[in-house]
């Protein structure tokens, strides 16, 4: 289908905005009236730059404020009307966006809407103009999208349909099945937005808060469904207003935007390849089919291969001390470059000296560089998220060596596809030697990596969700807010059914050394049958779990039936509690290795699905209280 | 009266937030649970700590989800109690704030509510503890104050009062005034919190946006009356939860806070003065009354007597070619400093190569630095400013100088207070020479300064707001939301009947280059009698407006009747037009001086007392195609 974007959604002036656009390989723009207003480039220059760049025009919008207004002020909107058209024709574009009128002011009778908007279609049509008329979820007496085509209907004009807006009709929560019912002939433009759930008045949550498809709460899949059903074939339009894209890199946020609807029409083939029976045929005759763009299939049940981080000096050091002292043992050398194989049970961690996105020496604090991802079949992941945009990450390599493909996050991390199943092509590029060192640790210790926690630049959260969901198959949690010691975080975490659970952290104001300082570390969180024998092991081996304080024990005593014995064993250990349900969580941490990792240990029990966020404070100021000591 | 702030509205550690309340001149605090609980001190030590800091722990809080559960439950809740019972007497306070169930399972039985906060009561006496029991404006089954005291009432015990919460109150709309039929002694807490209004889920707005009296949109003059008018003699408390005040310098924080208490309770001892007959006793007999800490009288009418810039080289010359291409002259210069004074009408600016806040030479971008006041009685106006902790500049000058007192605004722009009247003894600083540069603009062109554009530092914009509110007696409008090519950019002005208008700017996400590019500006607009005049002479001296898109004009023949030749003449001079009611505003900007200064000029015609908001996007993107041409 083809793809457009409205320029609301991209940061910069009108011309950065089409470039952006076309950089990131949409098909077409809707040209948002403010943005041209300001622009210096007149309609004609737009449409020629446009061109010039490979983009149509596919809208122009909107136009408010038209229908249910008394006479007299109908010949001013008129008039006004026709200066747009005279623009559009200019701008080379032939849909003008009407959207109902949002005053309360506004007439309630639909025949004279209708009769209104006959009026409007009717003098759009020598221009060669279509009018799509739109419910805004706030509209004064229009706010359903039934209402605004029962209005169309009665109006009656070949140059008048709609435009649904998922914003508008999701966002109350209302069915968008009666979408079916209209003739996709008439559903003249489909805008697309997601946005998380919020309870907030409904135009605020709108003129902030929109997201691209996937990044939200809303089922988007179903809603361009119903509309794909209706027979409508015209673009899968984005319109996002979004208080952080508006402040980013426009070519960042356009091709965040593509892979939203690359994901989309995606899902939707494959719903429709799996609604056909074998040897049917794929149309059902009836209505136009929009022929949807397909991905190679996402990886599912996705492992953790291995985390890899990079440290140097007294960083590596203390990383190594720690893993010792968690029943780590240094188990293999890669053949050919300076990584560390650290492994105990299924947790496998590559200490590198090298950056593996940029191959040079590692200088700085000891940070996770990479996650590598048991997947069923490499290629076929790696072919999905080039067509996803995702950046492909040079890998020098030894002919000798397995093939690795990897590519970036949006925070940089290396994402490695590794396959899955017992032989682990990716070992055999480390030697076979025997233990190096030997692992002080108890037996009765780590299983396995848990999740990997990873603070994320600020303008890059909604991105790198919808890269985790959509390249790596995760499925993601609601995000919360913990309250830091120097500000709010938010978190989400997203995980897969094969137990690759990545948290994303990020300032809710993003800014500022304090905002950073207060939640800017990263940790990888290793599964224990036996949470307490870790955590005293690692003390035998001289590693000091984090200091947690003595009155969190005394809340919670207070608060839970935790036998005392229980208690005490935690307060020595630095384990705190969660519990959700029958589940509960028994978890410690590191200290802070070289200012911004540290490793958490956990225990599951009863099918605790979390990540004991309601402790995430109390670790901040711990970890806090560590750099003021 | 008393006067405390809790520690939520801090950000740090439990020990910084202490300090912080103590060095701005707190008497006590509330300790919020969640931050003793992640704190490393024992409660002895948070109690010896605030001691020794000149501290009284007010309030411990929260308690949640005691009352209204089944009898199980209460037997937990109890023993959950008698643990923090315990931990206040470590604390040495004596107040515990009880919020209503906020979970729609609590039972709706008052009778059994009252029954069980009577046995809570009952539990906490021995302790010496006190329950302040509050309505949680989100509170499953209590959800209003008037029906927390119906419980209270009911449950009769003298260790059980309520615990008012302005937001809890004036968020819902609800009236205040039934709060003096509940006797004093019975209101055993109160709490205030200011907010923007905003329509937004209640939990939200208030978890997230709460500021401090007088920075949002509440009456808390008036609230505060009725509850002490129903005889409440305890601490004026401040409760705020504010994403920003969380990632902020606490100590900066708390002074701002420790203000805004200054200025309630000002205002309340003006009413309570006002109400007075002359000659009659202060109090009423009936009930006790707070005694109230007065400040000198505010300012009043305040107007402009000058601005100040500071520039060097290339930038100093071209606000002076501006400035004299506006009709400006060069009247004279300072006696003393390297100070010149330009004027036109009653219009003053003083163009300086030194920053008057520190008295060294200015290096950098061409900047406003001061803002002098015209007050009654500047040294009222010092003292006042003074007690509302605003920083004293020091002022080096020759004894023979008029003394003028300044003070620092929030975002460090001097803030001078000058006489009013006919003689303005500052100006006896400045040499009486001839006019040194002779003003080629016409005659009917500036005729004073309308108001002052200052962008803010992202954490300063509440701050500043009360600042100068409290310190120059301006009154603020509600702020709104300007989309700036790099991102949102919010505004709200200030003015005074006076003539004094300050509109303050701050990026909405404040934070990144883009979002300090987009509208890191700052201006001087100046009032015109004939703004299309000043316009040709500008132009005529040399000097082109900032050049605005054909495509505005276009837009306003769209959507206004402006006659042709008036929107030609617009067009040729770069005129921006904006209409409120019978009222209409047409202005124009210089191009950017030195990268972040420019001019406007405006005239405004039928009583609009706007700013062209409706043009400010238009002129940012404006100024930004200037950048990039």
């Amino acid at each position: 289908m083809r793809r457009s974007i409205a320029t609301v959604s991209l940061s910069g002036t009108l011309e950065e905005k089409l470039r952006a656009a076309a950089a990131a390989g949409f098909d077409g723009v809707e040209i948002f009236e403010n943005d041209l207003v300001a622009s210096p480039l007149p309609p004609r220059d737009v449409r020629a730059t446009a061109a010039d760049l490979g983009l149509g025009i596919d809208l122009y919008q909107p136009f408010r404020d038209f229908e249910g207004v008394g006479d007299a002020q109908l010949e001013r909107n008129l008039r006004r009307a026709e200066a747009k058209f005279a623009l559009m024709l200019e701008l080379g574009t032939d849909t003008m966006l009407v959207c109902s009128n949002a005053s309360q002011a506004a007439l309630g009778d639909d025949a004279r809407a209708a009769e209104q908007l006959h009026r409007l279609a009717e003098a759009a049509s020598p221009y060669g103009v279509r009018i799509a008329y739109e419910a805004l979820a706030w509209g004064g007496r229009v706010d359903d999208y039934r209402h605004a085509w029962r209005i169309v209907s009665e109006a009656d004009h070949p140059s008048l349909g709609v435009c649904l807006d998922s914003f508008h009709i999701l966002s109350k929560g209302d069915d968008p099945s009666a979408i079916r019912a209209i003739p996709g002939e008439k559903i003249f433009f489909l805008q697309l937005a997601d946005a998380p759930y919020m309870a907030m008045d409904l135009l605020q949550w709108s003129r902030h808060y929109r997201c691209f498809p996937g990044q939200g709460g809303f089922d988007l899949t179903a809603f361009t469904r119903h509309v794909l059903e209706a027979g409508y074939t015209g673009p899968l339009s984005l319109e996002v207003f979004n208080d952080v894209f508006r402040a980013s890199d426009p070519h960042r946020t356009a091709a965040d935007a593509l892979r939203s609807l690359s994901v989309l029409e995606d899902a939707l083939g494959r719903e429709r390849a799996a609604e056909r029976a074998p040897g049917e045929p794929g149309a059902d005759g009836a209505r136009p089919r929009a022929s949807l763009t397909r991905l190679p299939d996402p990886p599912a049940d996705t492992g953790f291969a291995f985390v890899e981080v990079a440290a140097e000096g007294s960083g590596a050091e203390s990383v190594r001390a720690v893993l010792g002292a968690l029943g780590f043992a240094h188990t293999s050398d890669h053949r050919s470059k300076p990584v560390q194989l650290w492994s105990r049970g299924d947790a496998r961690l590559l200490l590198s000296s090298t950056d593996p996105r940029l191959g040079h020496t590692w200088s700085g604090d000891a940070a996770v560089t990479a996650v590598g991802a048991e997947v069923a079949d490499p290629d076929r992941a790696a072919q999905r998220a080039d067509l996803l945009l995702a950046p492909t990450l040079p890998r020098r390599r030894d002919p000798a060596e397995s093939r690795l493909n990897a590519v970036a996050a949006p925070d940089g991390t290396a994402v490695f596809f590794c396959a899955d199943g017992r032989d682990r092509e990716w070992l055999d590029d480390f030697s076979a030697a025997a233990v190096r060192d030997p692992h002080p640790g108890g037996d009765t210790a780590v299983t396995a990596i848990d999740h990997v926690g990873l603070f994320q630049p600020f303008d890059q959260f909604d991105e790198a969700s919808l890269f985790y969901r959509s390249v790596l198959g995760l499925e993601p949690d609601a995000s919360l807010e913990v309250a830091a010691p120097d500000g709010l975080v938010r978190s989400r975490a997203l995980s897969s059914g094969g137990g690759l659970r990545i948290a994303l952290n990020v300032s809710v104001l993003g800014r500022g050394s304090r905002a950073d300082a207060a939640g800017g570390a990263q940790h990888i969180a290793f599964a224990c049958d036996d949470v307490f024998a870790a955590a005293e092991a690692m003390r035998a081996a001289g590693v000091a779990p984090l200091t947690i304080p003595d009155n969190y024990y005394e809340d919670l005593a207070a608060r839970t039936d935790l036998a005392p014995a229980v208690r005490e064993r935690m307060r020595e250990n630095g384990i705190l509690y969660d519990r959700a349900g029958t589940g509960e969580f028994f978890h410690f941490y590191t200290p802070m290795l070289d200012n911004r990792l540290f490793f958490e240990a956990v225990q599951r029990t009863g099918g605790y699905t979390g990540y004991g966020a309601a402790n995430a404070a109390i670790r901040m100021a711990a970890h806090r209280a560590e750099r003021t000591r």
